[in-house]
């Protein structure tokens, strides 16, 4: 079983957990955040540690808690407080932070050099499969009208980051991107393809924020299976795809 | 531009011949048919002959209307009618027949070695692309649960060849697909991924039958790039996109 | 059995004619159309003529070939050339014609002193329900967001009539308007109703141009038991629903 | 600003207290539960108090804290501990317990010749209209086949009520009824209506558990405005659409 320790407890971070506590193949061993106060566990499981990072020595922590892997949902810049202990354990680290700058992606890069590395701003599976699929209708076919269409509740503010980057995958302009803002729609993406004498549409509905607790525990076992090196989520998934559509060759 | 005969002027015949006589890639040269009666041309195109097959030496024919390639949307029997000649010739062949028995692949599969060959009873893009999406999809994510809906017109009697195609290649039981039969449907399937906190849906929408000509379009111009051999529609799309990946690994 | 004469013999009068001539409750007795070349009968029906106006007397036409309705899809003078002669006759009149100017209607409305006559620019059944429904839901739930999506094929130039007629109907900006074109859609309307915690969908699909022909048949029957005057479509409905609702009372 | 209380406290009543209390339209003044352990207040609402029911006076309990209206998702026999009361001082209610037996219906329909009660086994507005305009569609076309699907999470035991519901409503055999089972879909609900050329389908999906509050606070309203007497959800909707029809007749 997988050793994992979990950094971020904010929404998405409580929803990794509580995903990841609940996967057999995973022990999640403790959750680490900025502030210290409150519970000193997890909702319901009173033995997995939910602690603070402030005076915290991470190479003791890490000698009394070992752990196989780390996973990221807190801020670009905890990467460097975790980023040596990691390399010089061989820990592997699945991280879902998308406010990198181009300097933590260095980084990161760097750290691939002596352990398994994955970064994407969306850990979700099935948005990952979305893009892929549409990338792989746009190849063979690129003569089809493509639209893209995204529903989210009325106080997102602006475009969704998932259509963009569906968008610019496509090589897509901006305006084949549609925004509809309509009451409490937790996240939709349409893909519509639009051929002379029929459709293809590729429809991805979020329901809650534990979809991220899935995506980590996927790249979590794709990681364990690759190189040292840095990955992308989409790179874990061409991996898988390729390996799969080579040995049917 | 890429000279084409097509056998069967049926309902799908007639679509395909009304894709291919628009489609600035090809040239259709003529339309063959069982019965000779009738019109002498295509509608609307009276420079395409439609012609009887009876009494018609095909040697004969191709001499004085070579065409490069050959697509068959007849029955399964034709085959041996322009077998030998396609072989001596190396006139590529894109054939939608569904209803070969184990005979005709054979004799199929002996013209791939002198020729190339595509053969496949679905010939339609988008639900060529679905099953291919699909199965990429079921490969990544094992424990999705998965559905299959179709839904066609009330007096379709039996559960679509398609979404039992679906089924197969997913290796579903039966009981997963459900088959609804509503007013005047033309043909709609969707495969439906079920995760703990989201989904994913593949629809395909039929619009109207001149979806075989867009299929039959791609799988020639595929096909002029492949070697010689017998082919299914699924090896064009995987060939197209073995490439397309890997050329980005 | 109500005997019916048909005004127009384009795409849509074709389509309507069509469905008239197979329903059992009706029986197209006659076609008229502008031009009075080619075939003389329709399609498939051969007891059923087709006749050009030209050179026509209206009054000597329905001695010899008596009707109870006029269906009316050719053009809006159109309703000169037979209007005197439905009003003498109490001849109903269903007209799907969208190009009247007010003066058309004034006339219209003055033959509905005399006879039954139903207009309306739309005639479709799923589309005129998607309104009423819509205009239900608006009234009952105002705090809802709502959006209209309409998907048509490439060429179709500008925002769908029906779209602008539902956001006229729901007294929504143009903006909540999206129009997508898309490969051959025929035709998709969507309206969205977003609550914050559940949503609504109101969907037609359009298959075919025969839907018109399936609206005028239902208009026909109901137009049958009003009283004289002049109705619109949407009158027709809510006469049927209002005696459904107010029977339960 | 209308005052409330709230019977019960599970998944439901939490939602539906989350939505009343953030309502500008009313006051909940107080939730009532059977056991009186934990929190003796609303989470993040401290001026809200949680009572326990062990030992409780109501009279006493409604003297000092006076409501004009109880919503009621606990028990079928909550009913009769405050029934007296609600009948002596005219306090409405909206129940939504769908477990009451025949005398529990004849308890509420005597309460109702004192005072507005209103008992619907759900409550939510959505499906509440997709109810009504599958049966005004019924109605208008009882030729188009009609299909119901529901998909929800996959360990829902059995089909769900709503989709029997709609059924029974539309007069449909269950086997029109599609169940799927997929994932975590919270609550999903279709009807299709197939005509021979168009189809038109009505979609409800449920977000989170909150949208019965948003049903209680539409019954609520619209109660205030009857006369005394045991209404359903659909009485209540009936009631403001007949209004809206006829007032435009």
């Amino acid at each position: 079983m997988m050793k994992i320790g979990l950094m971020g407890y904010g929404k998405a971070g409580k929803a990794v957990a509580n995903v990841l506590a609940n996967d057999p193949r995973y022990q999640l061993c403790w959750v680490m955040r900025r502030s210290s106060s409150h519970s000193a566990h997890l909702e319901d499981q009173p033995q997995i540690p939910v602690v603070g990072l402030a005076g915290l020595d991470m190479g003791d922590w890490l000698n009394q808690h070992p752990v196989d892997a780390i996973v990221d949902f807190s801020q670009a810049d905890s990467v460097y407080l975790y980023g040596q202990e990691l390399r010089r354990r061989g820990i592997m680290l699945v991280s879902a932070i998308s406010a990198y700058s181009p300097e933590h992606l260095d980084y990161l890069r760097e750290l691939g050099r002596d352990t398994r590395v994955m970064s994407s701003p969306n850990i979700t599976l099935g948005i990952n499969f979305l893009l892929l699929a549409a990338k792989l209708l746009r190849g063979i076919a690129p003569f089809a009208d493509v639209e893209i269409v995204e529903q989210h509740f009325r106080e997102k503010p602006e475009v969704s980051g998932t259509a963009r980057k569906i968008a610019e995958t496509l090589e897509l302009q901006d305006d084949r991107v549609t925004s509809l803002r309509v009451g409490g729609i937790v996240g939709h993406h349409e893909v519509i393809f639009g051929f002379p004498h029929q459709t293809v549409r590729l429809i991805h509905d979020s329901i809650r924020r534990e979809a991220f607790g899935t995506g980590a525990a996927f790249a979590l076992q794709e990681l364990a299976e690759c190189d040292k090196g840095l990955y992308s989520f989409d790179d874990l998934l061409l991996h898988k795809i390729r390996q799969h559509l080579l040995s049917k060759a």
